[in-house]
């Protein structure tokens, strides 16, 4: 089955408006590695995630919200202890080099603090109602694409986050969190308002010349 | 060198309408195959692209954006001789017939019709000064998410998209786009409005309680 699409067109004027505008918005956007342990209304987080959904439509994704301050804290001992032996061993030297500059280390006070860590599963397979699987093609693109939007979305309402990718630690949150078998832990993204004294990086992004070729 | 981050916050209220305003926008996103031929001006394009680094500090993407309508028949050309080949012997039953309900098959009159096709390249590697090889780690994570935050930059100035994954079309529109050894396809996005009569597969979204698990 198929049905008539139309969505909403704007005068290019306002099409040209808008893409300044979300530009501007986009532009501001920054990992943040220090919340603030203020409280953000849930309804808010439940619209954010809400936008996630986009790609395949196998829609291989799971977002598990953890508010609960002792589940928090167990995610932070679990992804510190890995991140640990990640840094002294498993990255080498090149790679703890490459990072040297953003000064991350493997303490992660924030997943204590943030009001909320969204940790973002890959469903690698999808099980169908006669029990068979159902593969899911390029499931990490999709889930990486839904994260892109999950990035606006919480841009667009004032909240942070930061994109990360703890190594070795998607075992053990499986289990924790009590995920099946077919998902494979892909993001974990802390979020929340940052702290009033929060710093980042003074990187700059790419000029556009350098990223974009017209043909 | 780190430097203070404050963003703009807003007043709770707002907050929820924000997320609300833009999950009504990207519910209402969905992959068009048929273009209207109509042109698009091309600032709106470049503030689109303009939105996508977002990703790992390195950066890792070269976005090829193709008007010019003799590359765009040759692209054709190699989409649809490979997807061809994809379609009858490549894919296996199983997958084609999970396509089958999209009814997507190897002719892409799209790739001729729409006024701009944007071919989003992963760097696998960058090139220091020195000339020696730079790491991108999660390069292909890192170019989906500024694809999903292209997605949401389209959406929101009216543009319709079809995110694709041309299977084995890399090497060859690699060559001809002459994109360095260290790029590899991963996206081929036709960009503009949609045809007048454009129809979607009449799909449902899986509800919200489905993707989400709170703790
Ligand atoms: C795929 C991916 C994985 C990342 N993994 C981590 C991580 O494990 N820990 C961390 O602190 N930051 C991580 N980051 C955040 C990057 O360091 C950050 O995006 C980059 O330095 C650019 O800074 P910006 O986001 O402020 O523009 C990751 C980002 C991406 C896109
Ligand atoms: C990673 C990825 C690869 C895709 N590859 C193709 C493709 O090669 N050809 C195509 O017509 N659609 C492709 N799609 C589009 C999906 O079929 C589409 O997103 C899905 O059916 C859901 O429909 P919707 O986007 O309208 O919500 C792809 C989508 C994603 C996320």
């Amino acid at each position: 089955l198929h049905v008539p699409y139309s969505p909403p067109r704007y005068p290019e004027e306002t099409m040209l408006q808008r893409s300044k505008d979300l530009y501007t918005l986009m532009n501001q956007r920054r990992s943040v590695r220090f919340f603030s342990p203020e409280p953000v209304p849930r309804e808010v987080i439940d619209n954010v995630i809400r936008t996630a959904p986009s790609g395949a439509h196998t829609e291989p994704w799971t977002f598990v919200v953890v508010s609960d301050p002792d589940t928090k804290h167990q995610i932070r001992q679990i992804v510190e202890e890995e991140e640990e032996v990640n840094y002294r061993q498993r990255m080498g030297d090149k790679w703890v080099n490459d990072l040297a500059k953003i000064k991350t280390n493997w303490i992660k006070d924030y997943l204590d603090v943030a009001p909320y860590l969204v940790l973002v599963f890959k469903q690698t397979y999808g099980i169908l109602p006669n029990d068979k699987k159902r593969t899911h093609y390029y499931n990490e693109i999709s889930v990486s694409i839904s994260c892109g939007i999950l990035l606006a979305a919480l841009q667009n309402v004032g909240l942070v986050t930061v994109t990360s990718t703890p190594l070795n630690c998607g075992p053990q949150l499986r289990i924790l969190l009590k995920r099946p078998a077919n998902e494979k832990l892909l993001m974990l993204l802390p979020v929340g308002y940052p702290a009033s004294d929060a710093t980042v990086p003074d990187f700059k992004r790419k000029p556009l010349d350098d990223v974009m070729v017209h043909i």
